[in-house]
C-alpha cells in the first residue's frame, strides 16, 4: 500500500506527530560532585550537552510533545531486587549510591527544570526506558510519529531507548549534540556506525528546523 | 523437563518468591465524594473489600513483596493524548474528572498508606498495569514466581493485568475478597467463569496460609 | 491537541488503516473430531460463527489487512516448558493434545484457509496474541488503526488480544457473529458488559459498511 | 533479600536452566549467492562463525534449550508495511530481496539444519527478536535464567535482542566466536565497549564449560 503522508529524509515533520525525549538529565550524571558525573564528564564538555539540551527545550515547548525521562530507584534500592539478580551497569549504580529518589543526585538538573508543558516519564528501571514505564502509551494517544532522543549515554540507555522505538514502528532521531557517552569512541560508533542503520543523526537546531 | 521446584493447587509458596499487587485503592474509587465511587460502592460494602485489603496488606508486609498501584493522569490530563484516541472507559474517567496527580481523588486511602516495605508503582494508564509501568521488572528482579491481585475494578483492570502476569508465566491468583466490579454478576463472572482458566481463586487469608 | 482524522462511534472508517484478525480458525475447535470441539460446537451453531467468519473474510480480502492468527504447539510440546508452569488453560490444550503442528487438528480449516492476500501470523502461544507473535509489528508498519477481533474463545483469546490492542492505541472492534464462547452466558458477558468499555461491538456486516 | 541460587561470573549453571540463541543463521548472510552474503562474510571468515556455531549447537542439543531463529518475510513483502514507513535497515533487507520465505536464501544453513531438539523461533521481523516472537514465553515457561547469543550482526540483532534479554531480568552470554559484524571494529566495540556492560562475553567453549 501506498500512504501519501510518508516521510523520506530531509522532509519536514509535523511538530503535532512529534516527540522529544530527554533520557537522565539528573545531577547524578550532569553536575560536579553527582555519583557519576565523572565518567561522563569530559564528554558533556565537549559536546555542550547541557546548554544544547536546555536550548531544545526551551524551543520545543509547546510545539511538540517534551519527554522528561529519569531513572530512579527507591532510597534504599528495594526496588532493585534480590542480590546477583542485576547485572554489571546497574550494578555499578547501586555502588555509587546514585539515582535515588528524594536525593539531590537523583533531581533533573535545573537547566531541564519540568514545567507544565512537559510530562515527566515514571518508572524507568531498565536500558530501554520503554521496558519499564508508559512511554508507549503517551507516544500512541499524543499520535506521535517522529521521536528524537537526547541524554545519556549515547550508547547505553539513549540508543537502546530508540531501538525499541524503531521496533516500535516509530521514525527516530539522535539529537547528537544533546547527548554524551563515556568516550568520544563511543559516541563516535552510535553517531556514524549504528544510528544510521534506524534513522537519522542531526544537531537540535537541524532537528527543529524540521518540524512544522 | 521435570523441575522439582513446581507449584500444584493447594501447595505451599515460599513468601520470599510472592508479591501481591494493590490495584487502584485511591478515594476516587474507595470513597464518599471520590469522583468514580457510586459505580462501584455497593459491591465494596458488599465485599467489605477496604478491610480485607488493608488486613491483607498489613499481614503481608515484610513477608512477600507488596506493591501498591494507582492510577493517575496529570491534572490537565496532557497525558491523555489527542482528542478521541482514548476508549470508551478512558473517556469516562476524563468526564468524571477522575484519578489527576496531585487531588485527595488520585491519592491512595488512608487504609492503604503506602510504607517504606511496600513499593509504590508508577505509571499506570492502562489496562493491564504490566503495559505502563516497570511491574514486570519489579517482579522479575525480585525472584517472584506468584502474584496475588487485589483491588478495582474486579474484571477490567484487576483480570487484565493477571491476564496479562499468566501471559508471562506467572502463577496468578484473586484475592476474592479484596477486590469489587461495578455488579455482583461481573464479580461472579470473574470468580467463577474466567479467573479458573488461569488460576487460583480465594480469600487473602487463604492465600496468607499458604505462605511459607 | 486536536486531531482532525478522529473516528467517533458510528463514522467511516479508511479501509487501508483498518484489520480484520481471525483468531483460532483451527480444526482442533471448529469441526466434529476436533480435540475441543464439543467446548465450543453448540455455540458455533447458534452463531453460526463458521460461515459468517468466512463471509467476512472473503469480503474484506484486499480491502483491509486480514490477518489469520493460529495457536500451534510442536507436536510433542516440547514448546510449552517445564511440568507445571503453564496455568489451568493451557493444561486442558495439552491433555486434549490439540493444536499440535503438522496435524489435521491444528491447521486452518478450509473455510478460512489462507491465501496470498492473508498473512498468518505465527507464534501464538498465549492468550494475548500480542504478547507471542509480531502482530504489532504487522499493524504498525501497515498504518493500522482500527482492529476488528473475530475467532475462539470471545472471552479468553478474542477479548484478551482485544484488551492488549485497546491498550496499545488502536481502536478495537468484536465482531459478534465471528466469534463463540463455551457457554451463550459467556458469549454475552463479553458482547453487553465488558466490550463496550473499550469498544463496539456489531456484526461483521455491519463492520464492512463502516469501511471507505 | 538474598537468594542462594544466584550466580557469580565464572560460576557454574544449570544447563536447565540455559538457552542459547542462534539468530539468522540463513544463506542469505552465511552462504556464497546469499543476498546480503558481501557486508558480512570477511567476518565471518575471519571469526570462524559458521564453524564454531555448528560446533556449539552439536554439544549443546539436548543439555539446554537450544532456539533457532531466522527472520524472514513473506516472499512479496506484504507483511513489510506501507511504503516508507520501515527505516534503513529494513530497506536494504528489501532492496536486496532477501529473507523471503520458500527461498533458498531466506532457509536456514544445513550446518544449523533444526532437528527435534531445537525449537525455530517464528516471527522475527525487528531488531529484538522478543518484540516481533515468542521467545519471552519459551524462555519463562522452559524455567530458563542464562541466554547466550549467537549470530548476526553481532552490533545489530544480536545485541539488541541481548539488550532487551538483560532488561527482562536474565544473565546474557555473547558467544563471540559465534557471531560476525560487518566490520572487525563493530565486533570489537560490542566486545569490549558495550556488552561487558550487560554481561560475559567469551566462546563457545568456554560458555559449554560452565554449563552442569
Amino acid at each position: 500500500m501506498v500512504h501519501s503522508h510518508i516521510l523520506s529524509v530531509g522532509d519536514l515533520m509535523k511538530a503535532s506527530e512529534t516527540a522529544i525525549v530527554f533520557i537522565e538529565f539528573q545531577n547524578d550524571f550532569c553536575k560536579e560532585g553527582g555519583a557519576l558525573y565523572d565518567v561522563v564528564k569530559e564528554q558533556i564538555a565537549l559536546q555542550r550537552t547541557i546548554k544544547n539540551a536546555a536550548d531544545c527545550i526551551e524551543k520545543a515547548r509547546g510545539r511538540c510533545l517534551t519527554l522528561i525521562v529519569p531513572i530512579v530507584f527507591e532510597g534504599d534500592y528495594r526496588d532493585a531486587g534480590c542480590e546477583g539478580v542485576l547485572g554489571p551497569i546497574h550494578m555499578n549504580v547501586l555502588k555509587a549510591k546514585a539515582f535515588r529518589k528524594g536525593t539531590w543526585g537523583g533531581a533533573i538538573i535545573d537547566e531541564l527544570k519540568p514545567t507544565d508543558k512537559d510530562i515527566v516519564v515514571e518508572g524507568k528501571r531498565t536500558l530501554d526506558a520503554f521496558h519499564s514505564s508508559n512511554m508507549d502509551f503517551l507516544l500512541r494517544v499524543n499520535c506521535i510519529k517522529h521521536v528524537a532522543f537526547a541524554g545519556f549515554l549515547t550508547n547505553v540507555c539513549v540508543e537502546g531507548t530508540a531501538r525499541s522505538a524503531y521496533d516500535k514502528g516509530y521514525k527516530v532521531f539522535l539529537l547528537k549534540d544533546c547527548t554524551a557517552a563515556m568516550s568520544a569512541e563511543e559516541q563516535k560508533y552510535v553517531e556514524e556506525k549504528f544510528f544510521p542503520l534506524v534513522g537519522e543523526v542531526l544537531t537540535h537546531d537541524e532537528f527543529l528546523s524540521r518540524l512544522e
